[in-house]
């Protein structure tokens, strides 16, 4: 039987660069010739896609917070039922962009519902499927909104239009994260140039990914 | 302030008479003057009706069973939160159809999710929100199968389709739950005709719930 794959998801508020920073990742492993899949929640999942849907449609004002964290992790219990996992057992390494600590964060800590409570209900989406590394690209909130108001092709969801005192809080939730899991996640300063981010990131995946290759 | 109403909630299998039985205490409750609302999830609340569409199409024959089991409390905070929360604040006696006890039951016990991790994911979705009083609704899944068979009228879901074994665990997961809730749970042979169980259901509001009106 083959090895599993490498499981590395990337985190960080609205504009951190976290699509970008992915297609360098891939760039790398493709150069590399380790086989790679990049995918984020719902990733076009048909039942995880309807989920995600109902979450981020503007027109539910009325929602919840809780069932909010309730959909979420239901999209991703079957994105990984569908896709993250099924890569792994192929051998493949998974880049995903957001997973269970953007939950923790944004649910969790920002909007309040607590992250013992939030991360109950993801350990119950996720089973024993924790990722292996994650990339924390840290921004400071006004700069990271201030790039996806310049990035005209860039969609604008319900998230992006919360207030900068939620993306402070956001900002807040990620340092708690970060401090209670020292060795699983790397944090990133996002607020530099890019190929300096995209160094770092190099030397992390020299360090700890490819000597196992 | 005026005193919150009483929430009671009706549990059992497929073809148990349910909706019948809720007919019966509503015309009760009627009869006494007492003001009441009838509900179940999804409760025609649109984030919950479009979350509930997802689990019950036929199609998403790929759902995890996790994911189904996130969908229910997702669902059930939200019908919470818009429907049974603020009917009990207004003093309304609130006869749900299914809660809880069915998702430990269905997910967590006949499909072997494990009730303790069921109950961690709806104990966030409900708060502290536990009915007052359940009446569940005892019957053969022979018996009650036929009945749904029977029923023209009556539209066959994904749960309907299920085979005899699972009815028959869901059956053995409900003498779990009563067991683990004697004051709450009262239990009602269904496989009686209509009038006994109804005696036996105005006995028990007699004593619990209208001594204090």
């Amino acid at each position: 039987m083959e090895r599993q794959g490498f499981f590395i998801t990337l985190e960080g508020g609205e504009g951190s660069g976290k699509t970008t920073i992915i297609g360098r990742l891939a760039a790398y492993l493709q150069n590399r010739s380790i086989p790679y899949l990049i995918t984020r929640e719902p990733g076009g999942i048909e039942i995880a896609e309807k989920i995600r849907s109902i979450i981020l449609d503007p027109a539910h004002t009325a929602m919840d917070s809780r069932t909010e964290a309730l959909l979420y992790a239901a999209a991703r219990s079957q994105h990984l039922a569908e896709v993250v996992e099924p890569a792994l057992e192929e051998g493949l390494t998974v880049l995903c962009d957001r997973f269970v600590d953007s939950s923790l964060v944004y649910q969790g800590y920002a909007r309040g519902l607590g992250m013992e409570a939030v991360w109950e209900i993801n350990r119950f989406a996720i089973g024993n499927r924790m990722p292996d590394l994650t990339f924390y690209l840290d921004i400071e909130p006004e700069v990271g909104l201030s790039r996806i108001a310049a990035n005209q092709d860039r969609e604008v969801n319900r998230l992006d239009l919360e207030s900068l005192a939620f993306h402070e809080k956001v900002r807040e939730g990620y340092k708690l994260v970060v401090n209670n899991n020292p060795d699983r996640i790397v944090v990133l300063d996002a607020g530099r140039p890019l190929h300096m981010v995209e160094q770092d990131i190099v030397r992390t995946l020299e360090e700890r990914v490819l000597k196992g290759f």
